[in-house]
């Protein structure tokens, strides 16, 4: 969907204590956009429940994601803060990612999200096959 | 994000109970995906507390949506069946729309990840310009 809600340089209109979605300057719209995907949510997932993960399990575990995605997704996460990527000095470097506690944080929040979407996806489908049938 | 989730013709892997997230042929990503949006998030809390809105409140109450935007999340949530359109037979005709039971259903997921977002926003915000600064 089309984004209206580019930040101004500085964002100057950033509240010190909280941030409030209704306010067309607040970063907190962009930050729900990127936090409410369907690949941060198994990502999130994933290594809430695993600990620390390398790359290729991680994209095992993430059914359907390319490597393209998977690497942006994994990179906007660290650059939020919500991960960290800790590489072992081997031939070839061995690269580790984890989740910050504020990553852990986003898991109860996103379990919430997932759990409604696996529930009622049914109901939903049968909507779309009425409607289409 | 690149999508690699299109679903195929009749999705013959849809489960009859429940869905799964980290199954590639199955809707909920997809659903997650339309309802983890700001828009949506904007859009549910609002219906949620004032009832039945006409189209042009509910615009004001979303700052910055565009009317495009607006009408394509407005039609996707009603192809999902949580919300309702009742027009009224007037010159010009009146849309009000509000939501579903199911819609309803989906206001406490989402406010719980808008409430992380919000709460958490000022400190990913500093992380950010701590790392271009």
């Amino acid at each position: 969907m089309e984004d209206r809600t580019s930040a101004p340089p500085g964002h100057p209109q950033v509240p010190a204590s909280r941030g409030d979605l209704f306010s067309p300057q607040c970063p907190t719209r962009r930050l729900l956009d990127r936090v409410g995907s369907k690949w941060v949510a198994m990502i999130v997932k994933t290594l809430a429940e695993s600990g620390e993960l390398r790359y290729a399990e991680l994209k095992r575990r993430t059914p359907g994601i390319s490597a393209k995605v998977l690497t942006q997704t994994l990179r906007a996460l660290e650059q939020d803060s919500l991960l960290t990527r800790r590489v072992e000095p081997t031939i070839p470097p061995a690269v580790h990612y984890s989740l910050t506690p504020l990553g852990f944080s986003l898991d109860e929040p996103l379990a919430m999200l997932r759990n409604w979407a696996e529930t009622h996806m049914p109901e939903i489908d049968r909507h779309h096959q009425t409607a289409n049938g």
